[in-house]
């Protein structure tokens, strides 16, 4: 059972990330400012949307905080979740998408939520990296931060999040994850239970099947998010502060720009978040801040054999167990450093 | 009833159709050529994808051809068309989407299609007209030529034609037509019924239930395609080449940029076709390349008012009377000329 100040602990826990999160960007930008609009929703609620642009780091970057409430739930729905019905609703989330100017810094998105339906309520999230550039230490960096946040609730989570992270954020039509991924998760209501509804059938779901703790009660769902919220600076800002001292020049950048190709066709195509809050009347300024500020478009585009660019999309576009397989290394190694 | 040789004619129709439209296109570009990749698909059929590049006046331009055939149709598909069951099927078609670069000359998209399975058969098709830039006499020139072509099969279709383009090329999350529309047509059976299936219930569908002479034979109907099909090229060139004599700067090149935005909007939100062949595994390369090669997005952004940019919003993307609401030239006369 939820305490009972669960909403307003959700929503200070969410919007306490989002300004952390947008302070520690502003410090790494050293020149950019976050602009804030607030906004209200008619049927109820309303959100911050910050956006930074133009910066020394970011070309992009949003920060959305949102909390929305109504009387009841569409029947679409209450369908899936009768014991929902004759509750009001709440729901509350932070969601950021960022894109460097420098091709050698990867984008990076993350998204933390709570909903709330009488009886009904479980947490979501997750984080996701996305280079242009091969760097396997840093794909390793990321998810190691992740699996620590995920262990300091239980040791067995970031088995079922990292697989599931992989399958949420696949292009299908292009047979390829969005980037080296990171941790996803949805619907922990504390049954028990990882996957309910629609969600994965693969990887995900058979690891998960096999786990023995999963968190059960909302403090420890509560404590996930919080804690995968926090590791997003330490397990991002190193990286960018690295990358971003390497100079990088018209084919980066044109590389950069074909591959945000892919971030907007995910986004648009296969995102269901996205295509939900377009077709069901969202605020679309505030739901397509994720897009890139510039994307390239180039029919029957191959990187050249052997190229950084190949490595990107052959090894970095796949599953791969980031700790685990040692043949990695190998692979990557002609190209961790600038060629 | 088609004619015996049908699947022949159709295909002959569509294919001289990509001929005519690449020679024509090549013309007035005058400087790029289309490069030709033939390809086949492994469950039956092919296709031949032409793509310009980097032209005088066309920064991308693809036309395809496709041909594409099968033993049986999905149970998805044959729960609506019952009749097509037991019946190997068949579906050929072109279509084509130019980005040129000078922002005063309109993006612009096409598509002529004949299926057949057994005893069903119809013909689909259309194309439509995207300006960066708000001309009247463009808009009313590219809808003359193809009512025009409509009025050669019957007087009445173009009536119904202009507002289904209307309603099928419009982006709900944004409130605007994609740009000023043209003619669309699909489901043309020969029955007397212009609507079949989950086409539209608003505008068009009102306006042809009063239509008294829908074609009613298949020559009728391929007579159709052809003469809209060959409505194109008079009905572009001479606005391209007007256009093409305008200078422009980076303001009118944002802009450009920033509307192609909403064209990757469209195709990858919206387009029954895109999503159903992203999803359906098809030629990726071959459906994105409606995609234009260079794509910005910016939040929030609002043109000044009383410009250009604001008129083309305001008024271009809605749908409009384009012959008979006089109004719209007194809207229209402050920006006719370069500012």
């Amino acid at each position: 059972m939820p305490p009972a100040d669960s909403r307003e602990r959700a929503r200070a826990m969410v919007l306490g990330l989002q300004d952390e999160i947008c302070a520690g960007l502003e410090k790494l930008d050293g020149q950019a400012s976050f602009l804030e609009e607030s906004w209200e929703r008619p049927e109820g609620g309303g959100g911050r949307s910050r956006v930074m642009r133009d910066g020394a780091v970011f070309e992009q970057g949003g920060v959305n905080f949102s909390e929305v409430h109504g009387e009841e739930l569409p029947p679409s729905i209450l369908n899936q979740r009768p014991d929902a019905k004759g509750h009001p609703w709440f729901a509350t989330g932070t969601s950021m998408v960022l894109h460097p100017r420098n091709p050698y810094i990867p984008t990076v998105h993350l998204n933390y939520r709570y909903f709330e339906a009488g009886p009904v309520w479980w947490f979501g999230g997750g984080a996701d990296l996305t280079p242009f550039y091969p760097y396997l230490e840093d794909a390793r960096h990321f998810h190691r931060l992740h699996q620590q946040a995920c262990d300091s609730v239980s040791p067995e989570l970031y088995k079922a999040f990292k697989p599931w992270c992989d399958e949420y954020f696949f292009l299908k039509h292009r047979g390829e994850t969005r980037g080296v991924g990171g941790i996803f998760y949805d619907y922990q209501d504390g049954s028990g239970v990882l996957y309910k509804g629609q969600d994965p059938e693969g990887l995900a779901a058979s690891v998960s099947r096999d786990l023995g703790s999963h968190p059960k009660t909302w403090e420890q769902l509560f404590n996930l998010g919080q804690a995968c919220g926090k590791a997003f600076l330490p397990g991002y800002v190193p990286i960018a502060e690295k990358r971003g001292q390497q100079t990088y020049g018209d084919r980066e950048r044109q590389f950069q720009l074909y591959r945000r190709g892919r971030y907007a066709e995910f986004n648009l195509v296969w995102d269901r978040g996205t295509i939900f809050g377009l077709q069901t009347n969202g605020r679309t300024e505030s739901i397509l801040m994720s897009l890139p500020p510039l994307v390239r478009w180039e029919y029957g585009y191959k990187p050249a054999e052997g190229s950084r660019e190949a490595l990107l999309t052959d090894l970095f576009t796949r599953p791969q167990n980031w700790f685990e397989d040692s043949s990695l290394e190998e692979r990557c190694r002609p190209h961790q450093a600038v060629d």
